[in-house]
């Protein structure tokens, strides 16, 4: 009695088809040039508003026994791009795909991921829990706030990393990297600091922040040392960049010599860009897993880069969808 | 051996105190009605939003063992509203309290009940699912765009009618109602109509509609007689009274006397108030279910009316808190 | 790197392979003329009542992997027919059944699919519950009372109409079908009425009725006119045909030239055969969702037609299978 | 601090009141019997078929908060008592009880238990999951099949047994039942069997069956000894009484000198009252589980006995109503 | 319109493929034979303890769309065991194994099956439980303490059983072996014996046993007769040996010829093995569902045998991984 | 109609009552001290082990409608500790416990918080879920490896600090703690070290350490300044001491001038005692989440301290008791 346990790809391949891939309305972009990637062409689903204001999807083509990836950021409007994705994922299960991935390339609820007061939802948790019951059977992401969050979902998680991404990009940028330092603007970054550091062979600094009160947050200590070093700053993503002026002055007072930030989620909501253009920095650079117009980049005034994370994501889907190890390939 | 089944209301009252009141942002003006129905004050929680547009709830007095009712309407913007109020739920149970019921006076997804086209979602039974997965013990709402949408919940709804309303608003409004004819704008609403025409002792009618495409739905014909009488027309929404429009010219070329218009949820979203200025109506009415701001009050040159629903829910709260009989409160 | 989106329909095929088709006892012919539409045998199985009245049910030949459809309709006695429906999804799962689709082509107890009245059970979604807890992965319907009951599942639905069948019945039974009117016999079958009056390019018309007491409900009116016209009177069911004879008094009262009936679901319980025997209607016509015996047929003395649906639920059975489309069948 | 641990038992009775027990219509003599002993009166409610043969079930009065217990037999017609048992508890729940304990006497479907053939359903756990997703909160029954069943609810169950009402009646009948043998009709009931002797201090034996097929089942041999002596046959259930009638046969032809015989349930289904009058037995005696009609216990000649459970039963109620300890009673 | 339900072996066989074997530590010694009846290697996965006492276990190959097996038996350190199980079964499902099947040779909680006693775990059902919350999607395991233990898994159960084997090996010992008797140790045992009466076409007695207080249970009569015969005992497990050597001393006193024992689980704790080496019984055989230790073999002085069921349960993981039949192979 | 929303004390404490503590094997004495805090007795229950090694646990006082919480850490032999525990809540809840509230002072799963290679499972989740999956309806747990594991329960988690007994602990041992430095040991304790840091007023200052291997981690620099200064070390927990050794002496060699280290858990395992007793530091303390025996005191020589978290205990039990804020408690 011998039962064999050689599996042709072409078997594996077969046993999920086809691989389709949908995206909502926040970041498209991202969504086809991952397709253009994965050779396979994005979709047909559209998305309308009622007159209520109440969102619909529609797929245009049969979903299936299919094996469907929806790409969906959580950027603004966050609340609409959420709604949307699990409407298209219920949608999806209701027409018979016959497995459904939430890729989720920035998934900003992330940050809500412990109670820092009392009577507050942990909100990373419960619309973890939320995507879950609108049907989602596995998740691709990337740079979580912190990387517990994964443990929040019980379906299978895929969690990309962006270090490798960032810390080349750091390489490219400057040719002893290795003689600079990574600054973490605050103990929450440190993990993500180092781990740069390490892929660097360089420094690592970190500046100590104290809660003042609930809106206020003030620097404490740089600890660590920059003085006549480049620094290469990096965090999980720049919001409205009040923080990163922040970092920067104290850099700056502490003697750094020149400033490279990198992030994963450049969000850039409210003054970000102005504040940006006005920065004492080099270069601000950020994944495009959330999509920045070229509008912003021009109005950032050369500062801003965008570093493309759609071949990580396509081989992330061609792995699930084929059955192969998606650890290996990041390795 | 006899046990005794008598129960003070005292001991029921205490069963599940204290009785909290809070609101999301969508409709606090009926809230804080609700609560002066009541004579209990309005919850103090706030709601922000952080730089990168994710919802934030808090709080700030203690929900321990309580029973609590959060009120959130389904109003512009709508997924915000959701989201809102499934981190309050959230945030409510984690919170301990005793039992978490959501007030939603308007449920607007309840126009999704049914799959009108393939590949889409049934959303009215995916938001039910979310609000369950929350943490929602119980919902109480007004007019469901249909009333199967009651059966999409497996925790217990209370679906109050404004039926009575309605049609205690028409009896003020003309001496001799029961002379005048009840219109159906559509197939969909004809249940609803054919009750208040019960209600007023009246005559009913409909207009047949078809579908010609994804997009237009045009008239077939007007079924039954309203010719030189009084029409009153009712529905459980006015959106951009688009189709308001339509029925009310649809009516004056039958011949109608003069035309009421009375819906549970006025949305009145874009060009709405414009085209009620300019419509051939003596009125029309709406409950608060949905906020109306005294601009558009104004705007609409006296034809608005706005029927005020706040006791309704008191008194269901109430019930639904000392464990009365809700459904007696309206027969 | 590019991902094969191809995949024969071969492979289609095996993936659930093999396609097996079981019956319960309430309507094995319909399952029988499925079969033999798909050219698969009916598979083998026992049900048997233990003396204590408990039903046992055995299947006679493997479900290992297999697709399994479970044909069984909600006649007569129609708990024993839930509950043989429940045992045998339960052992198909339990015998490692690939995936289990209950095909229920009268799904009864949809007719209580809101709250009439306090205190009685949504009672199409209780089933609907029982049913997935036992195991069943998808269903199989047709003509639902109210479409909003397919939101009561959390599988994937596939909701067969009958409104092809019987306007195409119709039209073979009248040579001038658009000159006549469809008559809807209350507000709930209005849809339904107008779906059918577009496919037949028709009149349309609707009694409206009166609940004075819980037993009885009486006509109000007529609405519309079908005085000299050829009357189509379509509804989702006959049971005793009471209502039925209602409304055929109802339009000869008004005038009817000739009366046609056709329904999706022939239950003709009680006094149904003898009243339609008797009836002043030139045909009443059903499908076999529901089993109609031979005897009656020739009780009804010529009335009675019977419209046969096996070719529409094999082809969705079918379709099923091979993961093709099953909407694109039925527009 | 100090936190009292003392809670008086007004306060304990006030916590779930009312206690209200409603009746399905399998065994009402029971029910009304257990309020009787309770001191409290048999709720309102009503059970219908539509004609259709869906069961309708309505309660008549108020069940908000509720500690409701629903008395339901499983006796002919079965699948008619759980459906209607479960469209009671579903009921109840969406009529906002505050906890519901299905009261269970005779839960047939225990005898489904384990899988004697492949590709058959364990009915006991199936029957057992349906009840919970009916929203069961907890379980009263008496003498289940197997002790093992018990296992297959997740909800709080109370096990009542019949034990010591059957071991007291032996008692009454003998004088000196110490010196009787109490036989086990099979291995299933050795069990049992050895707890009654225990409780007569009696001796013990047992027949030893084979099924040589589907459907037919033969005696080996008597392992023990019953000469001369007074048998006591005790099992669980007598259906058609077929194999009570073998069981006594061997007996006597054993050489028994007389033969009681008591079971838990008196199912008394076909042939059995027929076959008990005419059996060479002094008694058969049965507990009220099951409503056995006068007719019955005339038509046997005065061989039938009853055994009112309905102390037990209201005991049990009453002490999960005000929170004492139901295993206190029954030891 | 015909659709195929033939499958070729080649198809089914890829559908899960490949066939993966794990083990974790409480008996790789089976799980290696059965790897080596399947003809697949065991697949690699190490397990650890942290300083603090956790377990973590680690796969070190791809298990993506796997057909995951985990062989773990319930040995001592029992706790372990199933932690390690449940930790294997969760990082497998996140791992994106495509099916898990727990393969537990001895569920030692099997014997927690009932409330004894008021206030305990029901442990059986609870262990079955959480292996399913842990993310197993079917069991394979062998000789449950009593067949009822099956109804406590929601998800498919394969329940091999060693009647054969044991009966066999008996046949091997005594040239006449229905000529002897099988002996019950108690009811409990009672069916297991007659099984393997019939198979042996021998006769049967039992032990009956009285519990005179909550650790002490004293026998009360041997019911049947064993004198001048040749005894086989029977029963699912051994440990400690105590029970057995009280029911060989009480087969010896009554008149036993020669006594053999055979039992599916030799679990062998404490003094196990000296009573074994100083008792009068020919040979005590148990299968390697528990490893025993080439020094306890020795210890026994030539009285223990260990019957091999790898061949049983490689061929019930082949049918399983091909769909083929599992009933069919043990009939 | 006004609702009091007024609930006396009184009222609060019955609603569920009593309150009940029991504690499993893992830690007795702090059990003990809880309920000594409270004023009530120590609930009476046994766990035993059968002789297969399976854990059986009874309670020898009734738990109807109680207000039950267990106590129980996760100490070696830590899978024990957990079984005990799921066994305890799930015998608590089907004895009909009114709530069990699961308290866990050291949660030691909480450092598998999450994929730190791939192919493990996220234990800590796992864990979270048997909890729930056994019924515990609340966590009491203190000082999580890292917070975000509170939501990796669905229940609510009351998650305590131990951040100020240890900082006051640091102030009573050195009278100018404010010119000292936190040290942290590694990123992962940054954030625990700075909050004690700003409670103390003091420096702050970490270790960058380095994976190298599976097995191996090595120091890469001290980040921040520790010359001359009272160095304090805190972390959640230390287990053998190795890495606190390491710490200690990169602190030595970088010039403290002298060591103090707390931690909240003392898990002290294998060669952790031995350690301490020869580590420059003039004290370690740990809180008694896990037991330390008197031996363990005496073998290091001096250094070892308990502080005493009973107290905090108690108040948060008395808290979630009476329905007060447990929040409160801590700010």
């Amino acid at each position: 009695m011998s039962v064999s346990n050689r599996t042709s790809s072409a078997a594996l391949e077969s046993r999920r088809s086809p691989l389709l891939v949908f995206a909502g309305q926040s970041n498209r972009p991202l969504a086809q040039a991952i397709c253009d990637n994965l050779g396979v062409p994005l979709g047909h689903s559209t998305t309308e508003k009622f007159t209520n204001d109440n969102i619909i999807v529609h797929y245009e083509e049969s979903l299936r026994e299919g094996d469907v990836f929806i790409v969906q950021t959580f950027s603004t409007p966050v609340s609409d791009s959420i709604m949307e994705l699990m409407l298209m994922i219920d949608a999806a299960k209701s027409a018979s795909a016959g497995r459904v991935t939430a890729v989720i390339p920035y998934y900003s609820y992330a940050r809500s991921d412990k109670k820092d007061s009392p009577r507050i939802s942990i909100a990373g948790r419960l619309v973890a829990d939320l995507l879950q019951e609108a049907g989602a059977d596995r998740i691709l992401t990337m740079t979580l706030h912190s990387p517990q969050v994964h443990g929040f979902f019980k379906v299978p998680v895929d969690h990309l990393s962006a270090d490798l991404v960032l810390s080349e990009h750091f390489k490219g940028c400057v040719p002893n990297a290795n003689e600079g330092v990574v600054l973490a603007p605050d103990a929450g970054s440190i993990k993500r600091a180092s781990r740069i550091a390490r892929l660097l062979d360089s420094g690592l600094a970190m500046i100590d922040k104290e809660r003042v009160s609930d809106t206020e947050v003030v620097p404490r200590a740089l600890i660590g040392d920059v003085e006549g070093k480049t620094v290469f700053i990096v965090d999980d993503e720049i919001s409205t960049a009040g923080s990163l002026v922040e970092t920067v002055n104290i850099a700056r007072s502490m003697g750094a010599r020149d400033v490279y930030v990198a992030v994963t989620h450049g969000v850039y909501t409210g003054p970000a860009i102005a504040r940006i253009a006005g920065l004492d920095v080099t270069q601000v650079a950020s994944c495009n897993t959330v999509h920045v117009p070229d509008s912003k980049i021009r109005e950032a005034g050369g500062k801003l880069a965008v570093l493309d994370v759609a071949p990580l994501f396509a081989s992330a889907i061609s792995n699930i969808h084929t059955g192969a190890s998606v650890s290996t390939l990041f390795s």
